[in-house]
């Protein structure tokens, strides 16, 4: 079992309760994976992906995955990260939001019902009397709540912790009782409340779950953890030719981190593409986009998007696609075309893509603003590195 | 309105809402007084009859008493002033320990279902889903629960807090709302959570209720506040005679307060008994003890245990009752008589009684231990000031 251990290892930045797990794998029973989820509207990315991947493989062997929607839980509202409270979801929304993380997660996980299992806290929940609620409460103190890097962060920042949002990680510990979790795989940002989970759990007389914690790799940008609001994510459901060309647009220094954690590349090549300098690290970062696209799509679509970005990109030649243009005023010169391509930019603009010589038509470099064209045929103009259009007169 | 004000405001130490009081006290309605408990054993003393005296005045205007027991929440445990989590009780506990509390409280107060209503908070908290009571705990702020002073001391001396005890105030606070409450009269110790009670009610759109905190009194040890542990309080089960002989033993000091917070003694009276000084210091404790016993026997029983009292101690004749000794073995002297009574105490303190005039057989004083004594008739030993005993010989 310790290869099943040392494969999970390669995204892991810690277990809590190694020999449990050593032993629970060894006994041959299939594990049940906690995969806790709140249902605000999801939208996972590379970094999800990597704890799914890893419980991807325990499903392989088996092992089950419980997907636990928290919907009540959802109706509080987790504080984990967030400053201000969160709008309260309908229902309708929760399952709306539900059905699209199904579908997202499936783009990883398998979904059949022997390893594969959906479940929603408001089940255990919406049964539960206040007063065994509260009876939870009793088993955790306020400064073990208040220990939690979060709420500490919060308090040294003089913002606010409403209650509700201090007994969440109660909840999620619980949750881990209630649905009899051996395992879970989470962020590091998780590790407070899972471990919570392994104490409620001993408090009522279950064996607590293991914790992995996954490694956390920055963003496209190379500086912050991947997030909507940054724009710096890589998302589960971005197109093919969209998750190529984002691996492609990441530092350099990512390649290392990107190949051993978004993709199952042999360690020596994650190593090789690492050390690629030159020319050769244009080659590694195909080669990393190429791998990221192929454990999504296959490997034949890969193999297309490699294509297509050397096509595009590389050999700088026209795409197969590209936007029309309709021009109806009066063009004479490549002053007026570029101007009527490109209505919101300036005149100093203009002049200077033309005198930079980054204008082509036809192929055709046109760096004097008034230059004579002519629309008759077919016009192909190139504004900039990677803009194309396709002028037709009116 | 301003009388009924100024006649609580005798025992009152605070009140929160005083303009709001005025205003529902001239609307004429009968208000909703909120009189909240927890199912613990109670032994109510004269302390926690001061609030009950405010609620007797307000139900002779026609307001009713709501006699909260606090069922669910004494399954949690309050944690005021307490170090300790407190044992859970059953429910039939809760149930015997609420039949004795209303006994109690139907001493002072008017119990017709016109002014008094019983109710348990199991009613709104039984039916309460989980979801239900996080959205009351997003009404409020960890840094606003631990604001309370019990909860500061407690983090100041290194103790922790239960999450069960640090909600203890919401859903007290909560109780408000539930049963509408429009007043509520409270020892300062509870000032805190019903003034979270004012918070909920206007959250939740209800008018916030008047909190009257009373004012606190010394126990009859003059020090500390009254409490069965330090056995410094007076019951209000305690049998007149108690009463009037606890009241007597009270420091001087404590006459005045006494005499305004225990009694309904006119406030002149009251000032001319705590300027009492010498032999008239004694009859004004006297009439102070008649008072207290008054107010919760009538006068009869007063005039009586005051009569007994002077018989007793003031006039320091014989009482009608005293103990029986069988004296068997040889009795020759004052000495040896004195020893077969009080076997217990040594011979130096028997000696020590004798030279302190202290011992009188018949009446007569007693100082030389070797004094012979006759046994043939009845015998009447005192030893010590209170102390007689009725000698038999075998």
């Amino acid at each position: 079992m310790n290869a099943v251990i040392d494969r999970l290892r390669r995204t892991t930045d810690l277990i809590v309760g190694e020999d449990d797990l050593r032993e629970r794998l060894e006994s041959g029973r299939p594990l049940r994976i906690k995969y806790g989820v709140d249902c605000t509207a999801p939208d996972l990315h590379l970094g999800h992906a990597v704890n799914l991947w890893m419980m991807r493989q325990l499903q392989d062997l088996g092992h089950r995955v419980v997907f636990l929607l928290g919907d009540l839980t959802t109706r509080v509202g987790d504080p984990t990260g967030r400053s201000e409270t969160r709008p309260i979801l309908t229902p309708e929304q929760i399952d709306a939001n539900a059905a699209s993380f199904l579908e997202q997660v499936s783009l990883v996980l398998r979904t059949d019902p022997d390893v594969f299992e959906v479940r929603r806290n408001s089940e255990w929940y919406d049964a539960m009397p206040v007063a065994e609620l509260l009876s939870l409460f009793a088993q955790v103190t306020q400064a073990q709540l208040m220990s939690r890097d979060m709420f500490r962060e919060r308090v040294a920042a003089g913002r606010e912790i409403a209650v509700h949002e201090l007994v969440y990680p109660v909840l999620q510990g619980y949750d881990s009782f209630a649905m009899q979790s051996d395992l879970t795989i989470v962020g590091s940002d998780q590790l407070f409340n899972e471990q919570l989970g392994r104490h409620f759990q001993q408090r009522l007389g279950a064996p607590p779950q293991v914790v992995i914690t996954t490694t956390i790799t920055p963003g496209i940008d190379g500086r912050a953890k991947q997030s909507k609001s940054l724009n710096n994510y890589i998302g589960l459901t971005d197109s093919p030719r969209d998750k190529f060309g984002k691996v492609m647009s990441i530092p350099d220094s990512l390649v290392e981190a990107y190949a051993r954690v978004y993709t199952e590349l042999p360690l020596d090549t994650v190593a090789a593409l690492a050390d690629a300098t030159g020319p050769a690290a244009r080659d590694a970062k195909l080669r990393l986009a190429a791998a990221v696209v192929t454990r999504y799509h296959g490997a034949g679509i890969a193999k297309t998007e490699l294509d297509a970005f050397r096509h595009t990109f590389s050999e700088r030649s026209e795409p197969d696609e590209m936007p029309e243009v309709v021009v109806t005023g009066e063009v004479a010169t490549a002053f007026d075309l570029l101007r009527a391509v490109r209505p919101n930019d300036s005149n100093s603009a203009l002049r200077r893509l033309l005198q930079q010589g980054a204008v082509t038509i036809n192929g055709v470099r046109m760096d004097d603003p008034a230059a004579a064209v002519e629309l008759d045929a077919g016009v192909v103009l190139k504004s900039g590195a990677r803009t194309w259009h396709r002028i037709t007169r009116k």
